[in-house]
């Protein structure tokens, strides 16, 4: 039997919801999202030490420990489900219209911060190859950050919010790409061209298969007779949607995972997909408590971690600057050229959503310091990096929103005078 | 980095959900309820062999891998979850006024089972440890099952299921009791009666304190200016409550745990606690979903457990029938008496209602097998006596309900002619 120890687990959770609480009650008061909170809670516990020892250590969330593991794979589900809840508000109809806008921000979001990345570390006199490393770091939008603000703002259905939300999917399948090249660059040098082409492709194919499948369901439903048994009120009565919504977001992330995408993907567009049946089986409400329960998890998890101690300052201090300068600027300034349709206000919302980088350009770093491509010091940068987007971008999320619905709230009683 | 596998684990919740809605479409179209087709799905993944592997083994849902600890952990939570609900549902001045009965039911369904335990073992010509053993194994409710049933019955806010689950939580304090005296026999035959006597006050005190706590929460609304805030319609609107049951339930389950007594007995009592708030927070609201998702994973894991092929047959199936008819028969005749007050109909319902041993019994056999007091075809008895009371509990709760009911709906209109 391994320790598994319910017990102790039982007591991490309760400390874990009890600081969640706090930091959301601190949050509310000052007017800052939610989840900035969360995180900063997530880093306090494993870096704020009494008498040599954090609370992490206290309450054994440390790595390798069981109890770890099962608050890592919580946080898991969490962002999962989540991406499913937006999936659900998300249906294809309507991504269609906003589809090539959002291809546009996301191509305009990868291609700016890669290059201008790549620039800046030749400038600081790294080799092409490091810089390569360190663009690709810049890249992936991390969509649960964002989709978490949008949410906690109450603005998820909201065309900007949803520009974002597709652009960071299709940012995600770019990301993979970007991905599969940094694994060849570390694996040896050689970019194995064949290897990421098949990658890609696959990952391409899924989504489109995937999308393709949620533009039958309409027609399906009217045609088949099997689906048009759902219509019945007693089927709406005896059988909650949870199960199949389940079945279709565990069996899709899966599949996602299985391909090489984030299993987060999958999840989002399970979502979409089960959108289609949104009529006869009320979802969303399953999933609101179901996440508020898990989703706290995520983020404090996304703080624990954090190791600060890992923040050196042996000159590389300017190069830190600089990079997190330019991950910022070039998403607000891609993405929002790509949304410039939408009017000044909106390009800056959306060029605003994609700042935060999050867990997506860590995991990139954590590959190149375990093959040895990159050093401590600019693993130190990366994570850095994804930390301050991480904790710039929601405040800035509801700034933009607010500055934008002043706006329009200040022209509207204009029209009248 | 520890072997902590998503994608596997999407893989095994995917399996799983479709397999536990599989047993549900077939329970509800034989009228069965759903628990017991989701243990005897459980039953099925690690104890159906194709090709010399069953289900479990090809999903690596075998003890010690970390994907098997992750699903027992998501099934503790949902067993915690469920009794905070039934809690919730149990506020404490209706408890008071069944409590007494309740007593009687636990006493009688305590030492009813225990002694015949014991008698039918030296009938058998064992000796008075191993008896002593065997009677304990067979003590304790397992009020998960019960709770389930009920809830699935939508029965749990008659009298009869409040009697069945009070008396459940104090056969869980009693059969702690015995869980130490068996810890004591098991450890060199010495009974520290002083150890007991620690653990048992220490119990009795916990369950006592939570229920004194709970009376003084109506008056505290009353008088303290703190708790008055939680009128304001602002309050309400603004705070979920969702966190603050969660630190509740997770802190008294924790509690309950480190004074030995089962964490779901802590549970309940948070929910009990928590009720006395309902008036402002709909807490079980936002619990549904979350245990419709969790619980299930619960009574899978119950049949998981289960290796059929320790179920021998080298002389010991008529002890084994013995002690099963013997388990059903003293809870059914002991709680029905402790129950008589409410008509014979009812009673029988408590008294069926406190069938099912479950896991309990298992944990116990557990400990005697491993510390060498019984051997392995006793451990197979006793796992087969928690296994079909947990099986025969389920349509016999059903059945006596109904009859019940079809009793009290005939008399009805007889008095109208």
């Amino acid at each position: 039997m391994v320790a598994v120890d319910v017990n102790l687990i039982l007591v991490q959770l309760f400390f874990l919801v009890l600081l969640g609480l706090l930091a959301a009650v601190i949050c509310q008061r000052f007017k800052v999202p939610v989840v900035v909170g969360e995180i900063l809670v997530g880093i306090g516990i494993s870096n704020i030490f009494i008498n040599g020892s954090s609370l992490a250590t206290v309450l054994n969330l440390v790595p390798s420990q069981p109890g770890y593991d099962f608050l890592n794979l919580l946080a898991q589900l969490g962002i999962i489900f989540l991406l499913f809840g937006v999936g659900l508000v998300t249906p294809f109809s309507e991504l269609r219209q906003i589809g090539r806008m959002s291809i546009l921000v996301a191509l305009l979001g990868v291609i700016l911060p890669f290059f201008a990345g790549l620039a800046a570390m030749i400038g600081f006199g790294y080799d092409v190859k490091i810089g390569v490393f360190m663009g690709a770091a810049m890249v992936a939008t991390s969509v649960g950050i964002t989709a978490r603000v949008v949410h906690d703002l109450g603005r998820t259905e909201t065309i900007e919010a949803r520009v974002i939300i597709a652009a960071a999917v299709i940012d995600d399948v770019m990301g993979l790409i970007v991905l599969a090249l940094v694994s060849g660059i570390s694996k040896g040098g050689a970019l194995n061209v064949a290897d990421i082409a098949v990658v890609a492709s696959l990952a391409v194919l899924f989504v489109l298969v995937v999308m393709y499948i949620s533009t039958l369901v309409p027609k399906a439903r009217r045609t088949l007779p099997v689906m048009s048994v759902m219509k019945k009120q007693q089927v709406k009565k005896h059988w909650s949607p949870l199960p199949f919504a389940l079945i279709i977001c565990f069996g899709l992330s899966a599949l996602a995972a299985y391909l090489n995408l984030a299993a987060i993907v999958g999840a989002f567009l399970a979502g979409m997909l089960f959108a289609e049946f949104r009529d006869v089986w009320p979802t969303a409400e399953k999933f609101g408590p179901i996440n508020e329960f898990l989703v706290p998890f995520f983020f404090l998890f996304v703080g624990i971690q954090v190791d600060i101690s890992s923040f050196g300052t042996e000159g590389i201090l300017l190069l830190m600057v600089v990079i997190i300068v330019i991950a910022i600027l070039t998403k607000v300034v891609g993405c929002g050229l790509g949304a410039w349709k939408l009017g000044r206000r909106s390009a800056t919302v959306v060029g605003v959503g994609m700042i935060p980088r999050g867990e997506v350009g860590i995991i990139v770093a954590t590959i190149g310091l375990s093959s040895g491509v990159i050093q401590n010091d600019l693993y130190t940068t990366v994570v850095a990096m994804s930390l301050v987007t991480t904790l710039v971008a929601p405040p800035l999320i509801s700034y933009a929103f607010k500055r934008k619905e002043r706006h329009v709230v200040k022209r509207a009683p204009s029209r009248e005078e």
